[in-house]
């Protein structure tokens, strides 16, 4: 048995407390298939005395994560802290720079500063991993680096967001408000009190520009990114979904076009027979197309401190194993710059609920804008919302508002907005048309 | 840059000629993520004339495959060309006994011969990677071998046979009996003229068997597993379970039990609303059940030259990266013997179909028999297939046998067949029952 891989542990909330616990747990299991003891000699975190239901008296106390970091008795750091800068930032940087291999599960630090880091570890010769980053439990990070990494990778999306999809889900299963959904989410802990980052999309866009990079072979573009939440989701909007065979999901989507990456991030609509419209409560999924490999569809706990601990263990015993990966595939010497395509580009099907005021002329007008812009339509239906059932409510009032949904064909991004944005100004509508994109998945 | 790292590829089928298309559209990719050039220096395979749409001019010939895996030259020897014993595996012991890498996509062997090559591996501290061998150019090798080394594996099972799941696609999309969808199946080329080895279920034995050991740290037990294929699958069992919320797949299940590993191969039922329900046509399916990491699936090309030359170039790469992995994931030296368990001590739900011959008493004695096993029923249906609708078809005969479907609530398969075979001898059924499985799925 070779002599243990030691670690420095900094960051003890429920990610750090499943990893302990994991340590703990498999630690025979561990040793033996990493070849050599893992041992935890060092831990830091923001309260000393805090029960974490592991025993860590024997582990050295460190009140400062950054001397942790390049103690002298760790060989891997594993930066659990959080935080794109500050004193996450500073404790890696520290670590790699005193040439200890780095673990992370810090997608903020890894979106912002992940190419400065990534050559750092290169030139100290090093490991710097971060499959925790993305996705918690999925191994996408290792999918990406190592299995693909001799595929032309031309699209990567997923359900990246579990508080996102929770909601979404809870909306289509319970026919419950977004309001409500949300407050569930909230009363159940899966959506923090302020969930900005979450269902407006910041959090799928931190772990797409990490995908993006991962897939494309390029630097990172977190700010790149076109972020839209789901706020804007209706019960009517996924109620018209599912009886067009759609699901709504959140979806982070980088595709390699001709004109750059397009990445992007929104509520999308997927057909009901495809393997991620299952994907349903805080299930994570990420789907990868390459020329080899054709399309791989990744499904698992995106979220959650023993998902996430697992995959901090996997990277910590691949360290243990010897094995020492680029840390972005592409040694960052060989990185392609970012070119962004502009989303304005985008090509694709989209689906419109328009609330048309009911004139003669109205379908009409809206139509000739359309069909100005080469928007041609695949189906149009109006409908009321399926809570207001024949003979249970009034039928609908002459001059009143309809509502009329249309699926169009493949067009581009520019000329549906630019058509939608017409049929406002022409008075034909009572509120902000809806637009959600259609995103087009391979055939299995 | 490094020097390269020298290729020996043995066996030019489809995967072969994938992955010489594959070394050669991604020189410049595999090079500079390796950190070094990949070069193929010697070939060997049955015909030396034959087009395979790559200049292999410039690579030394080889008629035996046996020299060219111990040849000075190479540094790695790749493996395609099959079957259990004979020259694969004299190539692949010349190749490891002579210190190189070995690459394999043959399941067969692996798990034939699959410890005794890892120890020679170990032995000679190279590597010995089978990613292609099981589920094509899905990760699950590398996802059980490195991702889930910390975890402690539950339940592994999937859809691992391409051509089975194609057929059940085709008899459940278009309502075709079984023997026309395996003959369409052979027209495409998805089924060989001796379709046994898929259909009966070996392809998935064997797949099934290098999982398992992998889940489990287990020696290998191919002998070992409980095999049915699906050619008993009749259009009325696909129609009832549609009319059930259920999807028949042929899956590959091992799970750990108490009484030690049990490992079949059955069509299966599974939930509609889970996501391996919607994994249609030749693709594959693998789902892993871990204690940290919970469930994941993962979805991708099951065959295919290309998608099988993706994962072999994945191998060949962590070879070319330096990273060397315990091939069974624990050392030889840990692996846990190999404890079967019995099939008959099973539990779970299952579908029940019967024939009943309609005379008094007759459901009074079935359920009897049932009742006495201690199996208890969710649900009975009486009913007739799809096509034969009311007023399209004479209404049954008095006297006739009617089809009466049964869904059991969780049992041994002890306790059903038991039941099951007494109903058969009490002479109320026109002809062998069918029974299925039901797979317990985690709710996502």
């Amino acid at each position: 048995m070779q002599k243990p891989l030691t670690l420095g542990i900094a960051g003890l909330g429920t990610v750090g407390a499943g990893l302990l616990e994991l340590l703990h747990t498999h630690k025979a299991r561990v040793a033996e298939r990493a070849g050599r003891p893992v041992e935890i000699v060092g831990i830091s975190a923001r309260s000393k005395g805090k029960d974490r239901g592991v025993d860590t008296s024997g582990i050295k106390w460190f009140d400062d994560p950054v001397a942790l970091a390049k103690d002298a008795s760790i060989d891997a750091f594993v930066e659990l802290i959080g935080g794109s800068d500050g004193v996450a930032k500073a404790a890696v940087e520290a670590a790699l720079n005193a040439g200890k291999h780095v673990v992370t599960a810090n997608k903020a630090l890894v979106a912002k500063h992940g190419v400065k880091l990534a050559k750092l570890a290169e030139e100290k010769g090093v490991a710097l991993n971060f499959e925790a980053a993305v996705a918690g439990g999925i191994p996408v990070i290792k999918t990406l680096r190592e299995s693909l990494a001799a595929n032309e990778v031309t699209r990567v999306y997923g359900i990246l967001n579990g508080t996102c999809n929770y909601i979404l889900s809870t909306m289509t299963d319970q026919h419950r408000s977004f309001a409500d959904a949300l407050r569930e989410a909230q009363d159940l802990g899966y959506a923090e009190a302020d969930p900005t980052y979450d269902i407006g999309g910041f959090d799928t866009a931190h772990k797409l520009a990490i995908l993006t990079s991962l897939a494309f072979g390029t630097e990172l573009g977190f700010d790149q990114v076109d972020v839209e939440g789901i706020q804007s989701i209706s019960e009517v909007d996924i109620e018209a979904a599912q009886d067009m065979g759609f699901a709504i999901k959140l979806l982070g989507v980088a595709t390699r076009t001709e004109g750059g990456i397009e990445a992007r991030v929104h509520p999308a609509m997927v057909p009901e027979e495809s393997a991620i419209s299952e994907v349903w409560g805080a299930t994570n999924a990420v789907a990868i197309d390459a020329d080899f490999c054709a399309s791989l569809l990744l499904v698992g706990p995106g979220a959650g401190g023993r998902a996430t601990a697992s995959a901090v263990a996997s990277d910590v015993l691949d360290i243990a194993r010897g094995a020492v990966m680029p840390p972005l595939v592409t040694p960052t010497r060989g990185l392609k710059p970012y070119t962004k395509s502009r989303l304005g580009r985008h090509q694709g099907a989209y689906y419109v609920r328009l609330s048309v005021y009911d004139r003669p002329g109205a379908m009409a007008a809206i139509a000739k804008r359309m069909g100005d812009r080469e928007v041609s339509i695949e189906s149009i239906v109006q409908r009321r919302p399926r809570s207001a059932l024949p003979g249970m409510v009034a039928r609908q009032k002459p001059g009143s508002p309809a509502m009329v949904i249309m699926i169009t064909h493949e067009t581009t991004e520019e000329a549906i907005r630019s058509a939608v944005d017409a049929i406002e100004q022409d008075g034909k509508v009572s509120e902000r048309p809806q637009v959600i994109r259609i995103e087009k998945l391979e055939s299995a």
